[in-house]
């Protein structure tokens, strides 16, 4: 969904309009009017483009859908130094193939999709012992004010005034909040529940989720789990395979009837991949001028169907541009 | 999707955490956990919920979906003083049964599902003569300063800070943006773009759209709308029907194959059905205690799940409360 929100235009225009606009107005109006975002991010350089490691891919296979179209996914996992614990055990479950078999067991409306173990037989399926321990205060990642990640990190340029963390920012490619301590001066950063972030499901406190678990936001960011739940990555590619399931008829959206399920034929990281069969993505660098640009216009709608440019938007209505390497 | 909203909790948990923590949980923190955002809701007084005018309710029925469940969407229209041009010509247009046969034209992901005419057959169906023209100045409702309304809208208890707006607050059910012209003294406020709105499609300005093709937003709110498109309503119940529906592989979600269109059986105004047809529903008195406390739980979550407390949240993740009162 990241790298489709990039080819949208926010335009809503009826069918005829569309029809009867779309010729006329790219002829008459594209030297003139102010770019769209996405036409701004079209115009980067190469070189404001970051290649995902293969290492931070996974591409999870759903079952075909009822008329035998296939399903694929690709998950972006957080780099270093967030949710450390949590990718490092998501990658052992997809190797050990403890991922193959399980099912999207959760859909939720205007909140989020899930997935994990179906238990079918009512048995738990046994783990792989190699899983590290999490923390809760793994949640957050702290470091020392006066590093030059911490350097970085203070530009003003990208802070975005915020309800939920004292400020929040884009860095290295992900929406980020942060805040430094008074007495301390240290600085605190966490990653952000927007839209395709993935999380780490868990239960009561102090369980911290193993990973065996996962979610997605399908509707408005929950950013009340900021700090409560470990995210993990985002969805790059396939959301719509995850966000159009039917809704679950249970308690919180899960399937009360097992055969509502989706199964998932297999997680496999990029990496482990053949070459011919390794998906590549990159992002849009968000410390470079286009991203600046992207966000701004984002914020000041003024390509020609906007009249009130808003003069703000909150992190999550600026999704990172992310997308498809052509091949 | 905003009934539903408030059956729901925000646990994420394991299927098997939900099996084996629900009882024991229920038991024994009840008397002492702070009450989650839906319990407190659920505690509300009797007169604190309002009903909806059933002239305010709208009835859509999509064709059955594949395996012949039937799928009812209902819409509760904005009272005045927003976008009453929109909603008197939303009620002609069910009323001389214009939607009936039109169909659900495009989903696009994380943005917008939207219905009208599919103009099956390359002509467009012809407009009621009675439509009322409309203009971009009703996207915004203004009054002086100092009437009634003003000094309840005033109010500070439920001012929000925002990143569109200059502020933004619920009122009489709904979330509004406010603004007040620093020489005139005019209050401006309007509709805003959270998830489930519905909202009137347009082509390029000065057009201001005449009902006929609508939307509702079916992911993260696209608050840059706000101001630049008549809101018209929001989806009160079945919008999981319109939300799941896959998404359209042509330009802005639309669908290139038109058989993947959902037709749109009828649409009727509650007030117009036989009395044992016709759906009741009510909404939480946003000017309510109960409601002040639902919001403040929304920003501060202390039930057993939550951690870290937000301290805030945007108006959008804020959802009134509505339900279907029951027979």
């Amino acid at each position: 969904m990241l790298a489709s929100c990039m080819a949208m235009t926010t335009h809503l225009i009826s069918l005829a309009a569309a029809l009867a606009f779309a010729a006329p107005l790219a002829a008459q109006d594209e030297a003139e009017a102010p770019p769209s975002p996405g036409e701004i991010v079209d115009q980067a350089a190469a070189d404001e483009w970051k290649a995902i490691p293969a290492e931070d891919l996974l591409v999870m296979t759903l079952a075909p859908d009822s008329q035998g179209n296939e399903r694929q996914v690709v998950i972006q996992l957080l780099p270093a130094p967030y949710s450390e614990t949590w990718t490092a055990n998501i990658r052992t479950l997809a190797r050990t193939g403890w991922y193959d078999g399980i099912a999207v067991i959760r859909s939720q409306d205007n909140y989020v999709v899930q997935w994990g173990d179906p238990e079918t037989g009512g048995q738990p399926k046994p783990l792989p012992p190699e899983l590290l321990e999490t923390t809760e205060a793994d949640y957050i990642s702290t470091s020392m004010h006066g590093d030059q990640d911490s350097i970085v990190l203070w530009h003003p340029r990208n802070a975005i005034d915020d309800n939920y963390a004292g400020s929040t920012l884009f860095y290295d490619g992900w929406p980020l909040g942060f805040e430094i301590g008074e007495s301390t001066k240290q600085l605190t950063r966490w990653p952000l529940h927007c839209y395709g972030m993935v999380g780490v499901a868990r239960s009561m406190s102090p369980n911290a989720g193993d990973g065996s678990s996962l979610y997605t936001v399908i509707g408005h960011a929950p950013r009340h789990l900021d700090r409560n739940i470990a995210l993990a990555g985002r969805i790059v590619e396939g959301m719509e395979h995850l966000s159009t399931l039917p809704r679950g008829k249970g308690a919180l959206g899960f399937y009360e009837d097992a055969s509502r399920q989706t199964p998932i034929v297999s997680v496999r990281v990029a990496s482990d991949l053949p070459a011919r069969e390794r998906p590549e993505f990159e992002f849009l660098d968000t410390e470079g001028e286009t991203f600046n640009r992207y966000a701004e216009a984002r914020m000041n709608r003024r390509d020609p169907f906007f009249i009130v440019p808003a003069g703000g938007a909150d992190i999550c209505n600026i999704p990172v541009p992310v997308r498809r390497v052509a091949e």
